[in-house]
């Protein structure tokens, strides 16, 4: 049965049933270009949640604390800031983010264990632990506060990044929210993936851990800005029930619904974190179908989307399509040349691996677009997969070499 | 025992005994600075050969040629042009390919199953087989023709890179001279890495696919400059034997000279290529010690070295070592954050994972010199590797975006 699932006007993090939320300027990002950098995410009542975290070797000092925190507890809250990233800061950083939670606690009035923690910027500074502190005591709570957790979440990016869906299955309904930044570096080192997302559905914990890999997998896990991975990345989910369904259990329709909706939450987001990537002015979606499984698929992709020379000749507009075909070629996936057939939007430049015939304006005038959809029929078998990224462009460059000195 | 191995001023292809070469202009490479664009490699006696080619699946059609010829024959010459790949042009590329070399054969008076062919430029459109047969025809061989040759294989290279070793071991003297060219890519789609070498040393074949194999590691395989694989790659050496040594077998005092003569060349023109890649000013030079094994040293060094922050970051002369130690983190290379020591130069940065003062405008002044020696120290073993690659500046992107339309 296909869920009723909606687009909520305006939605935030805060849509769902019982989520509150606010944001400060503390200071700690002096770049901050959305006036906020301090925020917080609080539950009236408790969730249980779950999250996934950078598979980087170097894990910042609010990772491992989280980490820890989520180990079968419950959570009300999460303090994020903007501007410091507290990552590669030792045994002192991972005092200052515990001391982050215990001041959110206090200023919440929870108990601190309760509290995670998530940090984005420049990596190897301490965390400013003043400014926290007295950034911490300014900030209020409210029902619509979703949209200045998501300002207070930005480093470069040039958009807040949120949306809300309401879903509904068989006799229940329940809302799933969602907040994410992406990495917009005009400061050097601030490349952070985070995402946050609530929901009011009373889940299964085991369900919840399941259907966020599975959301994640088809969307923040196939969007590829320049290939570096921050010791920062979370996508954590809260789930606290409010809706008053009946748990949400695994194989059921009211399942079905809610992974359907958190799918589209999240590649929403992924999205918009493509969209925005540094210096980029166009989306770029790849789709590999006719793939002998969906591995392959997703490798094909997701290497097509982040190849340089791909990205700087769509930046250019420019219809190199043998570029497209070489970073296949590389992916690891099984392919066989002579049965790749590659589109532009609908326009087809090469079947079964030669080049045919095609306008090259009307090419242009499709890579000039906002938005530039390329597929890969690679005629093996029937798996596909979707990734998303941006143009590279000279401001890219620009941005990520500013001197510090 | 340490061999005696010398570089040659002005060594070329052709500095070993011999070898034979020549170029001319044949008007395929439209925008050729080096103003040459097709050239012939000749030995005057036969050669035993082997090559490693591209691992991208798309191969071009020089490629599946040589391959084929390679599996056992003797190999007389080579024949190669810059400006159009040949790749991605089914089986008209192929017959295009193989009329190539009979043209060369024709010229030369060989045989045509003893030439070989490679090719560098735009991918997916055919050779142009009327300018190729009058410029083969334009050919001069000479024994000075190396630096033609050298010039020929150039497509966006601003500088060609060839060299020659003269080695001493025992009783045996051998010369070994190479060529490469590298991925300057002014022109979209010239991303090729080619490399030839010869030698007149006399090699059992076998020990000469190990040398080979060995050499390309530490050196070719350790080049970064933008993460994308050309369907075009090769690097092939011809051993005709004119030294009159004895056949050179494993495991010996001729083989040991033979293969840091060999590793010489190859690092040299590796190097050659990385500080020539394209839109670059600075050579960045990454060690990784103190790794557990081999393998790790070279997934981290690799890492570091193609991370686009990293690049654009040394191209700012930014001293973001966090940037860095996010690069290792994430290498898939076994590390622990709190064992890691960072050194720019001789200046540590950062002393077991966490920063330790340093003078700022002394690592700017390193980091703006033409090449950046970057360490990492991992302490967890013995194992080490060097990688090269180039910055990452506004021209790269510029370069790789115009306009074909």
């Amino acid at each position: 049965m296909e869920a009723n699932i909606e687009f909520i006007t305006s939605g935030s993090i805060t849509s769902p049933q019982g989520f509150h939320a606010g944001a400060t300027y503390a200071g700690i990002n002096k770049k901050a270009r959305s006036g906020l950098d301090l925020g917080i995410l609080f539950s009236e009542a408790p969730c249980i949640a779950t999250a996934l975290f950078t598979t980087n070797r170097i894990k910042a000092a609010p990772v491992v604390l989280s980490q820890q925190r989520l180990q079968g507890r419950r959570t009300l809250a999460i303090v994020v800031n903007s501007g410091c990233a507290n990552a590669c800061t030792g045994e002192q950083g991972f005092a200052d983010a515990t001391e982050m939670a215990d001041l959110a606690a206090e200023s919440i009035g929870i108990s601190p264990e309760d509290v995670l923690v998530a940090s984005t910027g420049v990596i190897g500074l301490p965390l400013p632990m003043k400014l926290i502190k007295a950034g911490i005591e300014q900030i209020v709570l409210s029902r619509e506060g979703g949209h200045e957790l998501a300002r207070a979440m930005m480093t470069t990016d040039t958009l807040p990044k949120e949306t809300a869906v309401a879903a509904r299955a068989d006799e229940s309904e329940f809302t799933i929210g969602g907040v994410a930044k992406g990495s917009g570096m005009i400061h050097p080192e601030l490349a952070t993936m985070l995402c946050f997302l609530t929901t009011d559905a009373a889940v299964d914990i085991d369900f919840l851990k399941l259907a966020l890999r599975k959301a994640v997998d088809i969307s923040f896990n196939m969007v590829s800005i320049d290939g570096d991975t921050s010791p920062n990345d979370m996508v954590l989910i809260m789930a606290n029930g409010l809706a008053g369904n009946e748990p949400i259990l695994p194989d059921t329709s009211q399942a079905s619904a809610f992974q359907q909706a958190l799918d589209q939450v999240c590649v929403h987001l992924a999205k918009c974190i493509a969209r925005d990537g540094e210096g980029a002015g166009k989306l770029i979606e790849v789709t590999v179908s006719g793939a002998s499984s969906v591995t392959e698929a997703r490798l094909a992709a997701r290497t097509v989307v982040s190849s340089p020379l791909v990205k700087a000749a769509i930046h250019g507009s420019d219809p190199n399509w043998g570029r497209i075909m070489a970073a296949v070629g590389r992916s690891g996936a099984e392919v066989v040349e002579s049965k790749i057939d590659l589109y532009i939007d609908n326009i087809c430049l090469a079947k079964a691996g030669y080049q045919l015939p095609f306008d090259k304006e009307e090419v242009a005038r499709i890579l000039r677009s906002p938005e530039v959809p390329i597929s890969l029929q690679l005629n093996l078998g029937t798996a596909a997969a979707t990734a998303w990224g941006c143009d590279l462009s000279e401001e890219y460059v620009a941005i990520n070499s500013q001197y510090m000195t």
